[in-house]
C-alpha cells in the first residue's frame, strides 16, 4: 500500500513542526509526466479520510480543495486548531454523508500541508523552492488518481470540487470519465477570467518584494517572506468577497472610533478585516506554494482539452451538480453557464442552480439551505 | 505675489534633479487650519498655466488632478518627457481650449511634483515622511483657493476634475459655491465604494514589505521601496480598466509566445502589461506621496458636507457637467446618479451623462467623440 501514516514537517518563521497525516508514496513503478513535460517518481501525496469504505468500494467521494485550503476538510488543522474547512457539508448526517460515502481529501501537488510541493527535499536535503517543476491542475488530478491506485479504489462515486478545486474536478472529467459516476462543481468555472489574473500576479509580486524572499531559496537561507505573503493573501481575499457583501458588512464604516484618526492605522472594518486576514494565513501557508497554485489556476482552460461538447461526450452515463453563487465575482454564474450548456451539447445530464447569496465566492464556505440542501439532494440519490 | 519660478528636486533612488516649474508660496499671512486640526504655513504649491488670463479674471479654469498624475496637465512631463496627461483635452482648440480660458493646475497639496508633501523639509532639512500632516480632498481645495488668492483670480468660469479630481472639484462645491461659475466632474464619485478600499491599502501594505521602506524613513536613508511601489501601482491600475476592456484587449493571451513556459515569467499580455505600468511609475513618484492621497482618498465622503439637497443649495446659479464611463468600475454611473439626484434635489441646473466605452476607468483620459464633444459643448456654452 505504501502509505505512510505521518510525517512532521514545519515551514514559516517561528513555526513549529506539526505532524501532517497520512501520507501515500506514488509513481514507484512508473514516473508521473507531468504537462510541462518533467517526469516526477517515489512522491508523496498527504491526505485524509472520513467515513468507511465499504466493500465493494463503490462509496468513495472525492474532495479536491481550493487554493489556500487543504486534506483537513472535516478535521481539526494541525496548525491553527481550527474545525475543517468544510465541516459545513462532511460528517454524519451533513449533506456529504460520512454515514454512507467514504470521503478522501489529498493535499494537492504543489501544495504545502505534505504534499510532494516546493517545501519537499532534492537529493542533498535542502528544499526544492523554485526547483519544483510547475504543476497544472491536470497534473493535480493525476496524482489523485494515483492515490486511488494504492487506495485500490477504480471509481469514485463521486468527485466534487467548489472553487479551482472545481477546475480539478474538470481535469477528472476530461482525463478520467470512466473513474467517476457523479461530478459536484460548486463556485467554479472552466478558466480563470482576464480580470483575475492581475490577483495572482500582484499576490506573487507582492511576495518577491519581501526581501525574506531570497530569490526564493528563502527556506535555505531560514528567512520567510511573511509580509509579502500577508499583502498577497489581502489581494485575493479581495476577489472572494462580493461587493454587496462588502457594503452591507462593512460599508464605510470605522473600526471602533467614532471619526478616523488621519493617519494610516486601519481605521475602516475593512482594512481591519483584510489584515487579520493576511497575518493569520502566514503562519499555515508556504509563499512558493501560493505561486505553483496560483500559477495552475492561471493556466487551466478546460477548452485545452477540446470542445466542450466532445470532451464532456464520455460523461453521458454520468450525472453533474452544478452550483454557482448569484454574487460570486471570482466565478460568476455566466462562466458556470458555459460549462452547462457544453454539458448539455454533450448530452450530459446536468442539475444547476444559481444559490442567492451576498456572501460572493466565500458563500460555498458558509451556511446557506438551498446550498446545503442541493448537494445533500444529490447524493441522497446516488445509489451503491 | 510670492511666485517662485522654478525650483530643482529629486526623489526615487537613481532620479536626477528635474525642474519644477512654478511654485507659489501660501499661507503666508496666516496659516491654513487642516482638517486633521494642524495648522500649516508658508508652504509651496507647484502649478503650471495654460493660455492667458483675460483683463477682467473671469476666463480662468481650474483643473484637479487624480491620484498619480500632477500639473503638468497640458506641457511635457520633466522626468518622463512625455506628453502632459490631458493633452487630448487642453490646448488650443480642444475641448478645453486654451484660446478661451486661462487653465490653472496645481500639483495636490501631499503630491510630489513641488508642492508640499511628504519630500517637503522640515526646519533641520530632512525630508518630513510620515511627519506630513494627514490632507484630505478639501484641504487640497483650500490650498488652491489660496494659490487663487494670490494669481488674484476671484471667481473660476470653471473648476473641472475627472477621478478624484472631481472629489477636489466636489469639495470646491461645498467649501467654495461662489468661487466658481461652473463645474465639470469626470468619471468620479462623492466617495469610494467599499469594493475600493482594499485596493489603496494593498497598495500601501505592500510598499511597507520593501526593505527599501524604512518605516517611511527612506529619503534620509538614501533606500527607495521602488518594488512595492510597483505593486502597489500594479493594485490601482486593475481597478482603471474595464471586464469587457480585458477581454478585448488581453483575454487569455499569450505574450509574444505560442504556449505557456510552466514558469512564473510574464506568459500572460495582461501580466506583462501590468509589470510594465509598475515599472513604469516608479521613476515619477514618491511612495509616501502615494500613501498621503490615497488616504485622502479613502476619507472623502461628500456626505461629510451635508446633506447633498442642502450643500448643493448655494450652487443653484452654476451649471454642472457630470459625465461618467459606461464601464467604469471605479466610479460606476451609479455613484453618479446619486450626485445628480442631490443636484437635481438642490434645483441645480446639471447635464448628465454616461459616455459608452469599454475602456472602463481609463476612458477619461482617451480620445471618444461624444465625451469630447460633451466638455467642448458645455465650456463653448460659458459667456466670460
Amino acid at each position: 500500500m505504501a502509505i505512510t501514516e505521518t510525517i512532521t514537517q514545519h515551514f514559516g518563521a517561528d513555526q513549529q513542526p506539526f505532524e501532517v497525516g497520512r501520507i501515500a508514496i506514488l509513481a514507484q513503478d512508473a514516473p508521473l509526466k507531468l504537462d510541462c513535460g518533467k517526469e516526477i517518481s517515489n512522491f508523496p501525496l498527504a491526505f485524509q479520510t472520513y467515513g468507511e469504505l465499504n466493500d465493494d468500494k463503490s462509496n468513495a467521494i472525492l474532495v479536491c480543495h481550493g487554493l489556500t485550503a487543504d486534506q483537513y476538510v472535516a478535521s481539526e488543522h494541525p496548525i491553527t486548531g481550527k474545525e475543517g474547512w468544510w465541516d459545513l457539508m462532511i460528517g454524519s448526517g451533513k449533506p456529504i454523508d460520512t454515514d454512507k460515502f467514504y470521503v478522501i481529501c489529498a493535499n494537492v501537488l504543489g501544495g504545502c500541508m505534505g504534499s510532494y510541493g516546493p517545501r519537499s527535499l532534492d537529493e542533498n536535503g535542502k528544499p526544492l523552492g523554485l526547483n519544483f517543476p510547475v504543476v497544472t491542475m491536470g497534473d493535480m488530478a493525476r496524482s489523485q488518481a494515483l492515490l486511488l491506485d494504492i487506495l485500490e479504489i477504480e471509481t469514485l462515486a463521486a468527485v466534487i470540487g467548489g472553487s479551482i478545486g472545481g477546475m480539478q474536478a474538470l481535469a477528472w472529467a476530461a482525463l478520467y470519465p470512466s473513474r467517476f459516476r457523479h461530478f459536484v462543481g460548486i463556485a467554479m468555472g472552466g478558466s480563470l477570467s482576464p480580470q483575475f489574473f492581475p490577483f495572482n500576479e500582484i499576490g506573487r509580486q507582492a511576495i518577491m518584494v519581501d526581501e525574506g524572499w531570497q530569490e526564493g531559496d528563502y527556506a535555505n537561507k531560514e528567512t520567510f517572506p511573511s509580509k509579502g505573503l500577508s499583502v498577497a493573501r489581502m489581494a485575493a481575499h479581495v476577489t472572494y468577497l462580493s461587493e454587496a457583501g462588502l457594503h452591507s458588512k462593512f460599508g464605510r464604516d470605522l473600526q471602533e472610533k467614532d471619526d478616523v484618526s488621519y493617519g494610516f492605522d486601519a481605521d475602516f472594518q475593512i482594512e481591519s478585516y483584510l489584515r487579520y486576514q493576511g497575518k493569520n494565513f502566514v503562519n499555515r501557508f508556504d509563499p512558493i506554494s501560493y505561486f505553483y497554485i496560483t500559477r495552475a489556476m492561471d493556466y487551466f482552460d478546460i477548452s485545452q482539452y477540446g470542445k466542450l461538447s466532445e470532451l464532456f461526450a464520455p460523461c453521458r452515463d454520468k450525472r453533474f451538480l452544478l452550483l454557482s453563487f448569484s454574487t460570486d465575482w471570482l466565478f460568476p454564474t455566466e462562466k458556470m453557464r458555459d460549462l452547462v450548456r457544453g454539458l448539455n451539447a454533450a448530452g450530459v445530464p446536468v442539475s444547476f442552480a444559481e444559490i442567492e447569496t451576498d456572501k460572493g465566492h466565500d458563500g460555498f464556505l458558509l451556511p446557506n439551505d438551498d446550498y446545503e440542501n442541493a448537494v445533500s439532494g444529490f447524493l441522497k440519490g446516488i445509489e451503491l
